[in-house]
């Protein structure tokens, strides 16, 4: 087993990463204060790994909430039916949510935490790959507005993360393509060596195998860490972290939420900003193409839908979150390992990518 | 004008109080980081001081939000109207929520600002006495759940608070005597001399006196100010500002939200806490005597609505937030200007408070 620690002060936490964690008590146990807790996971997750983690918390009053699975429940009615359950139970302050899926899942139960009676504590278990090298790590939670992806929310940290890579072993395929695209974003925005070590180890990455999986989340988590504790809310260097966001955000409002997975429209994404990078005169053809060439290695989209024109793009581009006063601001690549954030391009180039 | 200085590290604040503030753009201008406002206010409040509040915002984009009017519309329906305002309006991150009105409006005001896109700045602009002296100074924001009063929300502080005692004017009767209870509360809980002035000012504030009024604001901001400083987040001394609130919680969700003013209910909560403290021994009878007296002063209530039954109250309080695994902890006094906070009381003391 490997524990990482994300160095908030005092909103610390550590993030241990193996096999067989989901019934350790010795993970749980340190970050409970109160008698009881609550699980929230979803109708996919819950007859897989509930037992486990029923198994680890077996010294506790422990109730469960089962969320319908996918991102087209990430909405205010699935988020309420975690305060009626909390309430129903009679939740107090003391009480720990403990968050047993995907993203969504963690997203919403963090969410949850965040506003319940104004606050309790919450125990991060991610179980796809996605949210282990992503979702789980820098405290952002939230549900989604038919206006906007992720537009309500709060920062909001855990008090552990315990990531267990046999969850891995139910995943579908597309889900670990999915999650290889963050993953793969890692190496692009500030780890060219990593990004290298992909290259050598996508197709083993692709069949599970344990020890690259742990490396590679163990990487992820170490990169995500740094740049969340140097910029918790998000004031400057995390926005590199959306790299193909703003495109990815846009094909998933476009398509409905939950048609796309995020890792899909973040692949689709990273591609149309190494493409204007590229028209920028910033990221040469080599590096494009060794881009091109891993998404596809990985099975992810390297174009967006069918059917959606630059004028959608803008439209949905307009709304989102790193847009200031009017202002789209993108991230973009100067190399393989270097990404920067920028207003400064020529629409002329945004228009010739999202026509592509 | 007065100008008082919330202390907390990076989320600092200060608190003006005078009379025709709601139109001075300097006390806005310091605290609007971006181009674009959205006032938050209600259809009560917004025909009488928009049109100030709009003259002090002249050099800004300003978009409008008007909610009903009542603390029956404290609920997640309402909250999404601003959250709909902000996107339909194309807001970002660097928009800042101005709150008008009371304290509805504030606490709804307060958690679409902290949850708009994980967190953009609110200034408060209360227009009732009781969210001037209280709810616009701590931090506190939410909203109701059917289950339980204030449920839902978060801990987040406005960037500044204006108060401006002219909008007191066009205050029903009944809302500045709901207001004056928690400034009664404050000298209860810890300030005697003050009470003492409460007592010989009650008349001159119950006809809204200028001089009169500033004072009491000051010193009841001040006193909240104080205690949030040292338990930002209700660890433990700020639980005491609670006093009566749990019993008045109880009668607020007894009655459905709207129906007793929450200073009412606070106001006979009060009453009920001081009766239990007399019960258990700590406070004297002279204390009590002058705290019915100038409850009474101040056209509150002292007993709880007919027909509501002492089980009423327990099931009720069980759900409260300072119910902590199970125990009920209550606010109770030793004595004028001294609160304690304490699960060791006599159940059928507290029974016998309930039945009175």
């Amino acid at each position: 087993m490997i524990e990482l620690n994300v160095d908030l002060g005092d909103r610390s936490y550590p993030i241990f990463i193996g096999e067989s964690l989901l019934s350790k008590t010795e993970l749980y146990a340190p970050y409970i204060a109160g008698e009881k807790v609550m699980i929230v996971t979803n109708d996919t997750v819950g007859p897989l790994y509930e037992a486990q983690v029923r198994e680890a918390l077996s010294g506790y009053v422990v109730d469960v909430v089962t969320l319908s699975d996918g991102e087209q429940y990430k909405n205010w009615q699935t988020l309420n039916s975690i305060f009626d359950a909390l309430l129903g139970g009679g939740h107090s302050r003391k009480t720990t949510i403990v968050a047993l899926g995907g993203g969504v899942v963690g997203d919403m139960a963090g969410f949850a935490a965040a506003s319940y009676q104004r606050g309790i504590d919450f125990i991060q278990v991610p179980t796809t790959l996605l949210s282990q090298v992503d979702s789980s790590v820098g405290g952002k939670t939230g549900i989604n507005h038919p206006m906007g992806k992720n537009m309500i929310g709060a920062f909001y940290q855990p008090k552990a993360v315990v990531i267990d890579i046999l969850t891995l072993q139910s995943l579908p395929q597309n889900q670990v393509s999915a999650g290889l695209a963050e993953v793969i974003k890692y190496g692009l925005i500030q780890d060219a060596e990593f990004y290298q070590w992909l290259e050598g180890n996508i197709a083993s990455l692709m069949s599970l195998d344990p020890k690259s999986l742990v490396y590679a989340i163990e990487q992820s988590c170490h990169c995500k860490a740094k740049i969340v504790e140097a910029d918790e809310r998000e004031g400057g260097l995390r926005a590199i972290l959306n790299l193909g966001h703003t495109f990815g955000h846009a094909i998933e409002t476009f398509e409905g939420y939950g048609t796309w997975l995020h890792g899909e429209a973040v692949g689709a994404g990273m591609m149309m900003a190494a493409h204007l990078s590229k028209l920028e005169g910033k990221l040469n053809n080599e590096d494009m193409v060794r881009i091109e060439s891993l998404l596809t290695d990985a099975n992810l989209p390297i174009v967006g839908p069918e059917g959606m024109l630059p004028n959608d793009y803008k439209r949905l581009m307009s709304v989102d979150k790193k847009v200031v006063d009017g202002t789209l601001r993108l991230v973009l690549l100067n190399a393989i390992g270097e990404a920067y954030v920028s207003s400064e391009f020529s629409s002329a180039n945004l228009d010739e990518v999202l026509k592509t």
